[in-house]
């Protein structure tokens, strides 16, 4: 067996995936604002040898329906959230080895201050840094930046590229391997010769450089992608390295990772080139019965308002306000989640399908693997020959879920290969891929030696 | 006697202020893309009770004359550089009081992001970041974001005013206190009632909000501001809750200080909301001599060409390489600087000014203060009697200059009333000026309370 690559999946807020779970005794999410909880959290990591902690985030608030957004401050639904650029290098001085993934949208930063703001911290941490390109979704993010409303989907896809275009310019391009020479003797820091401005022009972004930073250890960070599109996919086979994907089955996940592999070997490069992982929470048990009623009890935290808000759905009164549990699906409007409530309605439930129905089945949208670490194990087998490479590891708790993982099923997936026993040295690509640098299929490569404009007149 | 604030003034990057110094055997100047160099000098600037590390910063380069950038590269003339914001919460967890002063500009950053990034940083801190409001001044950061040429001077203050607005907005008027109530029992995290859209519409901005952190320690950071002109001094005097000054002597400061109090109070603010900060170079010894030995010792580092560089004096040959130092200021055409040719002119040389007399002179463009610790505490007691509250300190070396401020001069500051024995507790706004939050006097109060959406509907 291979081992697959583990990343706990957070973010810098309350309420991240598991909704209503901040209530819980042992969780210390209502407390992110409190740097320890995080210092603390990914020294759990290492000690348990994930490879990354991969912060999700977003820019705006989810929904609402009707103008109305108490279910997203009472649930602490991704608000407050805060920044998680500049949580990692605190991070990063606690740790030697995790990787630091986070989340940053094109609409968010400027992609001269964010290629800058990157290789910072990809310096700070000696290379363990990955960005998960988003493009954001929420309309509220969208009125947040200026804009009257959400820039159509496949448009924010073209708008990624050009914002990639840039970063990987600065990030590829701009430095020469050899430019910066720290010659004291002859007082010579860097050759101008070796620097380029990249004079970028493009439909949205006119950038001169060069970028300010030297390179980085990984010179471009890691690259995640998360879209599920047609154009999402088409992105990821194009640019990412590892790509999120949350999969209901292992079939599904199958047929997902072939198809953005075809596209990938489709635009030069190889199937082995973008690394899958699946989103899983886990409950783990001695026994099948006690995982069970471990199950049970976290699921009595959960907070079905919370869980619709947060997937659109739009079930809700004329006013906004979240409807009881126990209104039938039949007798409301929606503006979303048709599949789901026809999948309720194909299914046995002994009753018409209600509100609390949809909720509990949009709170399962993460496949739950639950029973004993062999039990998990078994089914991470499983997944793993469907073609997964690793686990982005969803919380219950802060940093309760982690541990369990460190104390229960880390050992069992250790013996059984499906976990590594130390980590390999080096960058975080080092890590995953054998290389600090993208390879030369990656389109970011074209940008290596482009540049003729040097910082020093010919 | 008062105790003088003293802050570090730094820079993420090789050459800051001290062009050439970088090469001097004890300067760590040059590995500052180690982590280590920043977390070992907050510890020191720690042990020397310094209120504050305050981290200067630019988003392009200085000049060229003649298109050519050798001498930026050569001297590391803050390039390559490093974005501070997302250097701090390592130095922040690595201290317990050091203010983490950083600088931004209108320019670089939208001012919904810019606000999260700095609340986001205020609660990992606990209270200790402070803003270095800029506008950017050099062309190519202009073309680095997008514009054909730089906004002209006076139209960048408007753009930095509603620029504060938004982030005043977010920070004072989007949530009430109390809206974050974290009450387990009941399930709610915040009251929607208590949390407010923005709606900001203006000339550059279009901003709904609400802000998504809750409000941080000090809500808005501590203000720091730097401009000299007449717009910018009015900026400062209805904005700023701290100045950093440069200037040439005691009576200049006096002059400059009294200026900006009675703009302040034309304003509605009174004189003692600003607290001026001006910048110094120190050279130490335990005689006069000694300490003229030294400051000849490092002025031999000192490179020419990096300081008219930087001061964008623009004495160059026609291709824009350096002139040598030799050349005679009457041979050549200049684009800036003439004040100081015909200061140069005036002065009693004994020769015609050079290039290299030209260099020298800017190289002292910061008071430097040289001699035994005594006597640079009889200096700064006579700069605070001109109405200084503050110092920053400008380093030769990293961390050399800082060790030696704690070592020889701050036991005789201390001795003497001019340094402070400890810390006195709580957020950095709170040691400056004895509260956390911003007074009502402050142009960012008016916005607290003042707005009605709330994001709960009626």
């Amino acid at each position: 067996m291979t081992a697959l690559h583990i990343n706990a999946f957070v973010m810098n807020t309350v309420s991240h995936i598991q909704h209503g779970l901040w209530r819980h005794p042992e969780a210390r999410q209502a407390d992110f604002d409190d740097v320890t909880v995080w210092v603390d959290l990914v020294r759990t990591l290492e000690a348990g040898l994930f490879d990354a902690v991969f912060f999700a985030d977003v820019v705006g608030l989810y929904g609402p329906v009707g103008g109305d957004y108490t279910v997203n401050a009472r649930e602490g639904l991704q608000i407050p959230s805060h920044d998680p650029s500049v949580l990692l290098s605190a991070l990063a001085v606690s740790t030697e080895h995790l990787g630091l993934a986070f989340t940053s949208s094109v609409l968010q930063a400027h992609p001269f201050e964010f290629a800058r703001r990157a290789s910072t911290l990809d310096h700070i941490s000696r290379g363990r840094i990955a960005w998960n390109i988003v493009t954001s979704t929420q309309e509220n993010a969208a009125r947040n930046f200026g804009l009257a409303r959400l820039t159509e989907h496949d448009e924010r896809y073209e708008w990624a590229e050009e914002y990639l275009d840039v970063v990987f310019k600065l990030w590829e391009g701009s430095w020469d391997e050899g430019a910066l020479v720290k010659d004291r003797a002859r007082g010579v820091l860097a050759d101008a010769r070796r620097i380029h401005r990249i004079n970028h022009v493009g439909p949205r972004y006119r950038v001169e450089g060069p970028h300010l930073p030297a390179p980085s250890p990984q010179r471009t960070p890691l690259l995640f992608q998360a879209g599920s599109s047609p154009a999402g996919r088409a992105f990821a086979a194009r640019n990412a390295e590892a790509q999120f994907i949350s999969a209901p089955g292992p079939e599904a996940a199958a047929a997902l990772i072939a198809e953005t592999r075809d596209l990938a070997e489709r635009v030069g490069r190889r199937r082995e080139d973008i690394k899958f992982f699946q989103g899983f929470a886990f409950v783990i048990g001695s026994t099948e019965e006690e995982a069970q009623r471990r199950e049970a009890e976290l699921d009595a935290y959960v907070s079905i308002d919370g869980f619709l808000a947060h997937s659109n759905l739009g079930v809700s009164q004329d006013d906004g306000r979240p409807l009881p549990p126990e209104t039938l699906l039949k007798d409301i409007r929606t503006n979303g989640g048709r599949s789901h409530i026809a999948w309720l309605r194909q299914r046995e439930l002994g009753h018409e399908p209600t509100v609390g129905d949809l909720g509990r089945l949009v709170a399962r949208r993460h496949p739950r693997l639950v029973g004993t670490p062999d039990q998990i194990a078994d089914a991470l087998a499983l997944w793993q020959r469907a073609g997964i490479d690793g686990v982005n590891l969803i919380n219950w708790t802060i940093p309760g879920s982690y541990r369990e993982f460190n104390e229960h099923l880390l050992p069992v997936l250790q013996r059984r290969g499906l976990a590594k026993r130390e980590y390999a040295p080096g960058s975080l690509r080092r890590k995953l891929f054998g290389r600090d640098r993208l390879d030369d299929r990656h389109p970011a490569a074209r940008w290596r030696g482009a540049f003729t404009p040097r910082l020093a007149a010919e």
